[in-house]
């Protein structure tokens, strides 16, 4: 009880199971989580546990994906009617491609603005996962602050979720600034990955709070699989192209400030950085992974600033267990700070994301399977694509043992296009199509990017459409084959190519 | 000669023909011209001219489209290799589609900070209008500022042209400020669109001056059709949303700073609001048309703040006749301001562009017909619909007698993606888009916006995809068969669906 600091706030605590009544039947809800980091671990899964006996659908809006299998329980329970910004679980994911559940794919820093805009999601109940409250009720959060500071202050009523398994030595690490809506916002005066502009706490109107709950499950723990021959090759490529941006002088050794998307490849990016000649690096990014620890410890990384912390169960236990050793090195920001076009145009931000797939114009797919199956969502990837100071995207050049090329004639999604897209990068090389017309992108993008087992037939599809002119040249009834091909026969590649290379 | 009042130039003057000699063969020229306004109109025609006679090919960097038939003469006497960002010449647009020009079609807040970070292009020679220049040898820009300040700072040798047809009372009017590159860049402390944050002139070495040419040729002017019954009802669909908003309480009568494009149905729409109930609005836009200064003259706009003027002759006269009128209700930034994410985000602007067409998922193509060819450019539309407080796309929804539908299943091409759109509007009526799932968009899209004509096949469609399942419906093969019908047939119809109408 020592981590509520409020006294009025001690006859409000109650169990899960009796908070979760609460909500009520097509309810919007507001809760914290981020990348699996700082979420509802028992009131949000009450919420799926009484789906199942009673009608109960609501609204779920989140930082970004949540941990465990809850979005997967509320899913499958019935319990979802809408969900946003993000999700990465298979069995929501599923339900989402089967029209069971509504899902609205967001830029991550956008969300809070779209709150203050529209009507449409009045929050009912936010549920904030905490690490303490203050004296005066606020809330220290976790291991994310995502959008909570802005579902509080939409919200009607605030549960509040102690996580006693995170070290009260969290405290201090959060930044919190609430926004104001324009025409009143000001400048958000962040002119280094450091600078704190608000308050270590979400401050709140302790009259919402209506419930307190305890918990003790820690974070859902990330697994990355290590590093391989293909992202270890994806990172080098990285790393040569930064290296010869510093040796032309157009970068410092301590380049801009790094964000990286989430996953494998990501992380076996960031990770390589450790053996770098790179020094004094920092990150403006929204989630911090194993590998940003790997950089502190390695002594290349003076600073990180994000929305979420997602680790490993061993990285947990090395970073919480000595919080102090890291605390003054980070800092934790609401994501529409953390994702802010301001502050990564400003301090120019060099986003590393994943794809999908892209094309041979330049355009990047991150959210859908052949133009029409979700698989997770968008993220944070197009707030720093778009405003950064070099945005790059890494995949396999193929995959599914040959079936799958990931360089295709066009997307069958458009979630960055030609415009947002500086450097694409495979393990067979790296294209930079900065100030390129799309014709010469196309040639540096299959000669550098492809897998040799699809070059032949990609350059057969531009050339083919080069003849029949135009600036981005394309025939229309071909642009899709590579995916309808996949779908009815198994592979993108024609026969004749593969038998040459059979 | 009394525009010129830093005696060191005076033995610079010369003859445009003599001036056009410093540029060589395979240089990249920097030119001042933002939608027509302020660009060379003897210079850089010479450039054209050479190339008859010569080996002259050269890269032009502008702010954006040129006046008169310059692009035109480039193009067709071979003399450029490579134009960006922004062009809307039909030759120029036929040797790019020709494969003949490279072109580059960028955001134009974005070409700025591109010449910061790459050495692709670096600047041969600037060639800058200016009305005067001031004691100290700065430039006092005409009608547009544009790119003109990062193209000076980055230029080997600037030729300055004096255009004397404007008068001197448009000194006072620019507000320049340099953005230094990242990780030096501050806050660009914009918090109004009045807000002034530089000098009224464009500081330069004046070592680098190499020539200074007179011109007493005006800006071309803007040919803008009067409103019809289509843009007219466009626009009305607008102020009635905007009406909605205001009435439950999410805007209020001064609503928040307006972005227009250029064109028609931007020019009708803007001039719909001259009889709206608004008031004290005002614009953060990047060119500024006839509709403006109808919207000052009527007393609804207080305040403009843009990178160019481009007015039709009429409309010059009365502007340029009596400057002092508008003058402090103006003010003409560099485009890496007008259009900076940073500012466009902060203010939150209310974004008004035109598409080509649009999706049933709210993607939409600004660009390019039938996916392949050049029509002009993406401009600045897609900084302000991705950083804006509102993003608008209005265009009609049918054209050439009912052989296009301007609303199709996927469009050919993506300049802003489903993620960056918020209000679709033809003139059949108004899709809000905001807080919606793809598929709930696709229901208010083709309900709202859709031609009569169109609407049964294009649910059609969309039925069709929504059986076979997935997150954003689609039959990949059956994507762009619109497309093609309308390339193979002449029109998009399905014949029976043509039937029932006919």
């Amino acid at each position: 009880m020592d981590r509520i600091k409020y006294a009025p706030y001690k006859d409000k605590v109650q169990t899960p199971e009796k908070a979760a009544l609460l909500i009520k039947n097509r309810d919007v809800l507001g809760v914290s989580g981020f990348t699996k980091a700082g979420d509802s671990k028992t009131v949000l899964p009450q919420v799926a546990e009484r789906a199942l006996y009673e009608d109960l659908k609501v609204t779920v809006l989140s930082g970004a994906s949540l941990g465990y299998d809850t979005d997967a329980d509320l899913a499958k329970n019935g319990a979802l009617y809408k969900r946003m910004p993000f999700q990465a679980d298979p069995t929501l994911r599923k339900s989402i491609n089967n029209h069971e559940v509504l899902y609205v794919d967001q830029h991550l820093g956008q969300t809070a603005d779209m709150l203050q805009s529209i009507d449409t999601f009045k929050i009912d109940v936010a549920i904030i996962e905490a690490v303490a409250v203050t004296e005066e009720g606020y809330i220290i959060p976790t291991t994310s602050v995502g959008n909570s500071p802005i579902f509080t202050e939409k919200a009607d009523k605030i549960i509040i979720e102690i996580n006693k398994t995170f070290p009260e030595t969290l405290a201090g690490v959060h930044d919190v600034k609430f926004l104001k809506k324009q025409p009143h916002r000001d400048v958000i005066p962040i002119r280094d990955p450091d600078t704190r502009i608000g308050v270590p706490y979400i401050k709140i109107d302790p009259e919402k709070v209506a419930a307190i709950v305890f918990t003790e499950v820690p974070d859902s723990p990330a697994v990355i699989a290590a590093p391989d021959e293909k992202t270890t090759a994806i990172s080098n490529h990285i790393l040569g192209f930064l290296e010869k941006e510093v040796d032309e002088g157009r970068l410092t050794e301590s380049l801009l400030p790094l964000q990286a998307g989430i996953g494998k490849t990501a992380n076996a990016i960031l990770s390589g950085f450790t053996k770098s000649r790179f020094k004094n690096l920092t990150m403006y990014s929204e989630v911090l992974q194993d590998s940003t620890f790997e950089l502190f410890d390695s002594g290349k990384l003076v600073f990180a600033s994000a929305s979420s912390i997602t680790v490993t169960e061993e990285c947990s236990r090395r970073v919480f267990g000595d919080f102090e050793k890291y605390k003054d090195k980070l800092v934790l920001r609401p994501q529409n700070i953390s994702n802010a076009a301001e502050v990564i145009s400003r301090l120019g931000v060099i986003g590393i994301n994943t794809a999908i797939e892209f094309d041979i114009y330049g355009n990047v797919n991150s959210t859908h399977i052949t133009g029409t199956k979700m698989m997770n969502g968008i993220g944070g990837s197009g707030d720093f694509a778009r405003n950064g100071y070099l945005s790059i995207f890494a995949c396999p050049s193929m995959s599914k043992g040959g079936k799958i090329s990931h360089i295709v004639p066009m997307v069958s999604h458009t979630d960055h296009t030609e415009h947002d897209v500086d450097i694409l990068v495979t393990e067979q090389g790296l294209a930079d199509i900065r100030g390129l017309a799309p014709i010469e992108r196309a040639r540096v993008i299959i000669e550098n990017c492809v897998h040799p087992e699809y070059k032949e037939q990609l350059t057969q599809y531009f050339e083919e459409a080069y003849k029949q002119g135009g600036h981005t040249p394309h025939i229309l009834q071909k642009a899709f084959s590579w995916h309808t091909r996949f779908k009815n026969q198994g592979t993108m590649k024609i026969q004749e190519y593969a038998d040459d290379h059979a």
